[in-house]
């Protein structure tokens, strides 16, 4: 893959994050996932190493925590 | 500026956000600081509205706390 991957879950935070991350890399660069809207992708986040949102697993599979909204278990709720 | 800044202490996480930063933005976008050989810019951090490292102020001012090494108080010691 050559996009890194922005999951997030709706908060303040994440909406932050978000526009911070996509001025920095470009939208053409950076896929969102919103697990409001797409709760069949936790699975592959956890798998990833996300532990809360918002996240951002980079192309290599690094998995960068960015400030903090929620937990993976509030996600999950 | 057109550079983010990285700032960090040394710790472990802050080591491997770094490189997960660099393979992402390319080593030319991005000035390091590491508080350990350059406390003066610990304020400027701060003023920035950095609260923890590893964190990444972007060219517009936006502060993203990437995971969590430590907080400013522990950097200030």
């Amino acid at each position: 893959m050559d996009k890194s991957i922005f999951y997030h879950a709706g908060c303040p935070v994440c909406v932050s994050a978000e526009h911070g991350i996509i001025n920095l890399l470009g939208e053409d660069k950076v896929e969102v996932v919103h697990f409001g809207s797409n709760k069949s992708r936790i699975s592959e986040a956890e798998n990833a190493g996300v532990k809360s949102v918002p996240a951002l697993v980079t192309p290599n599979g690094n998995v960068l925590h960015i400030n903090f909204g929620a937990s993976m278990a509030n996600v999950k709720g």
